[in-house]
């Protein structure tokens, strides 16, 4: 991984419920993705796949989002209650740059 | 699926050697949606994980793209030599629009 | 302009009727985008305006996808048709790559 | 606007600079959409509109993120220290994931 981070672990660590949460949800994701595999090997029709894949940006997007949230209300908030907001909203201003390309 | 497409085949048929680049690309993205997994397990820093997605993102609209361009230099040449481009093209964009979400 | 395109105008000269609708899109559009430096000089709340921008990057994405409709019904069609796909597939390609991002 | 927002104006005015360099960036994207007007009249190639359509969309954007970062150093900011963050960070994710779509 190229790039540096201001931490290794959010301000406060994600529940176990939290983490079973996103993984349920990244494992349905992970299903879907084998899904399109298997309409490659069988020669599903374009258009079809194409929808398929659209439902995967869809949910992995929600998942950013999820993730997001908790960001700005765990360590952005805590950052910036001790005074230390600047450096954690760039951090996260060019994330969401990113996710928005 | 609630959604029914002008076809279930490509008009023309994959090569193995296309179907076996593009399960090979679905591998990669399966294989990254299991690393955030990981990552979401060992509780790791938000950012890194949204870093992470958004390169899941970057990766499934390519596959998208792909299957895209070979359906209009396919399924979409083949219905417009036939004189039959009229729904071909708007199952098309039907779909670019959704894509666009 | 650093680019190059295939063509200076459509392969079929777009009609009095369709340049007058695409026009008066695209003067809602402008009239949108004063209406925010109205709302800039006012002061208004950021969420504010942030909702009317992304008012007008929805229309503006709609004036996108009508052209590229138009463009494949026509341009890209009669290419096609003629044996020329490849080249106006390609920019096509080239084009919504650019839009997506 | 059928929408209720928490608050009328930034928490902290703009400056006379911060509007000056807004209004100054929304003018010429009223420029670009206003040049578009003129591609349609001339019948341009659509492929070449689509190109400057994607430009703007792309200025547009950064203003976007210019407002949601200045949002979040002032408006969201001051929310959470005065520990009202919540509903704050709510608002954003809303309009974030209307910006995203």
């Amino acid at each position: 991984m190229e790039e540096k981070f201001l931490h290794d672990h959010p301000s406060k660590p994600r529940t176990k419920d939290e983490i079973q949460k996103a993984i349920n949800r990244l494992k349905r994701i992970e299903g879907q993705v084998r899904g399109i595999q298997k309409m490659v090997e069988d020669d599903r029709y374009c258009v079809d796949i194409l929808v398929q894949i659209s439902a995967i940006q869809s949910a992995l997007k929600n998942v950013g989002f999820s993730i997001t949230e908790r960001h700005i209300n765990h360590c952005v908030s805590d950052a910036i209650k001790q005074g230390e907001g600047k450096e954690t909203i760039e951090e996260l201003m060019t994330v969401m740059k990113q996710f928005s390309k």
